[in-house]
């Protein structure tokens, strides 16, 4: 998928003002800095009420609703209210802070950020795995805020036999388009949950039969774990690394070797080379 | 290391106006959008004829000169000079390309990119193999772009317990402060060589008794070839993977299974599964 093309296609179906050239170009002359700034308004944000209140309506999968703290009048208590039916995370940020996510534009209080693909539900990824007749193979991105570290996340997953990844809803970026594009097309063909509470989703998978590992600092080399069967593997963030309730709630941990002297890996590279070994072991294929 | 504080001396040491109040005061009222350009301006970049040629004099470590296409009168003859004698890149780049980059500060022609850390020589990867008694394992980026990724890879080098991080001189990124602060920290402890011809260093490695494997789509899986020994890993850049001169000076080639997809992970993902393939067998952990 071409991302820049749907943008383009995007920008194209959303020119307004097309049929109306005299006032566009008085609208230029008037406040030609303010559109100096909107071109750098991210390509996935809709802004103001009316336009987040359509591509709620639209169909088109939405990552979360930004609304400025404090502001529920007129449309914006319709908006919460939609947003609410159709389960899309609100997040509450300050008035400043959108005014310069916006770029200058006029936001009336609420922006929408676009899903570069709607979130699967955990059926459809342990659906995934039937279908191919495999033993489940999950990864967990325990409050992953950096979008590239999501997307090789995400790109690694796929290209080592996962079924799918699930993310939380809070503390952790989703999936927005530079995550798409970090992902190398990946997020096309992988499945992705959202959950409200990681805890709650490590003993649901337990309780279906697959075995949770945590990848952290205390635990048993990661080449000598049974990672055969149903398996999930949950990856911490940048900051903090697998929450403590989360990982309390595992079977096990897995740990790589610090040689040197820093004392961690980046959150994708330390994924990677967790989940490749998942993957040997998956695959029967024999070590030196 | 702290960058941060780093640069907030940095910035502190060269406020010349400090003195001049009152010019300091005329000059902002003067020229108000241009000093909110200069704000933009990356920490590491040195503007102007004389900035150029007194960091070149500091001892300060340089990763390279930019210099406008075509110039070359006054003082831009010595300061390539200088930076010829001090064996430093000097990349020459469109005019207007350098005026963005500098953020609109006048910039007669030149600018200095400066590094994090002065590079290694190859001795130097060698000694620190021997100083700790082990068998030398080093690295080689092959035109790797993006400073996120070689950031990355001298962390994950460092954790595997490499002794060092070859790079070439040209098309690939330097030890900038982004790829300092990306590897958190691991650049204080690694020593990293820039070389001109990667090829040439593969052939001088394979002479001293190193076995170099590349890292490639059509190579045996990575878990079977033995890594044990004095032994390289040749990691390609985002674009084109390992260069094919390059590659066929290698002793082998290392293969990762692409289980769905996407045929190919990110380079610094990559890069850190088969570094601890090669730690796990130089520490001699078996494997299920």
């Amino acid at each position: 998928m071409n991302y820049q093309n749907k943008s383009e296609n995007y920008k194209k179906n959303n020119k307004r003002n097309e049929d109306r050239p005299r006032r566009e170009e008085r609208r230029t002359e008037e406040r030609p800095a303010e559109r100096t700034e909107e071109s750098r308004v991210p390509e996935d944000l809709i802004i103001g009420r009316n336009a987040v209140l359509e591509v709620l309506k639209s169909g088109r999968p939405v990552d979360s609703i930004l609304m400025a703290k404090g502001e529920r009048s007129g449309s914006l208590t319709a908006i919460a209210a939609k947003a609410r039916e159709m389960e899309i995370t609100i997040k509450e940020c300050d008035g400043r802070k959108l005014d310069a996510m916006c770029g200058g534009a006029v936001h009336q209080g609420v922006a929408a950020v676009t899903a570069v693909k709607a979130y699967a539900e955990m059926e459809d990824l342990f659906a995934a795995a039937e279908a191919k007749g495999e033993a489940p193979f999950f990864v967990l991105a325990d409050e992953v805020e950096d979008p590239h570290n999501l997307g090789a996340l995400i790109r690694s997953a796929e290209a080592a036999g996962a079924h799918g990844i699930i993310i939380p809803k809070r503390r952790a970026v989703g999936l927005t388009w530079t995550v798409g594009k970090a992902s190398a097309g990946a997020v096309e063909y992988l499945p992705v949950v959202r959950v409200a509470n990681m805890t709650a989703t490590v003993e649901e998978l337990k309780a279906r039969g697959v075995w949770v590992y945590a990848a952290d600092m205390d635990g048993e080399p990661w080449c000598q774990a049974n990672l055969t069967g149903a398996v999930a593997l949950v990856v911490g963030g940048e900051n903090h690394g697998v929450g403590r309730l989360v990982k309390e709630k595992c079977d096990g941990v897995l740990s790589l070797p610090m040689c040197g002297k820093v004392n961690s890996l980046n959150a994708s590279v330390a994924g990677g080379i967790l989940m490749y070994e998942i993957a040997r072991q998956r695959l029967g294929l024999k070590a030196r």
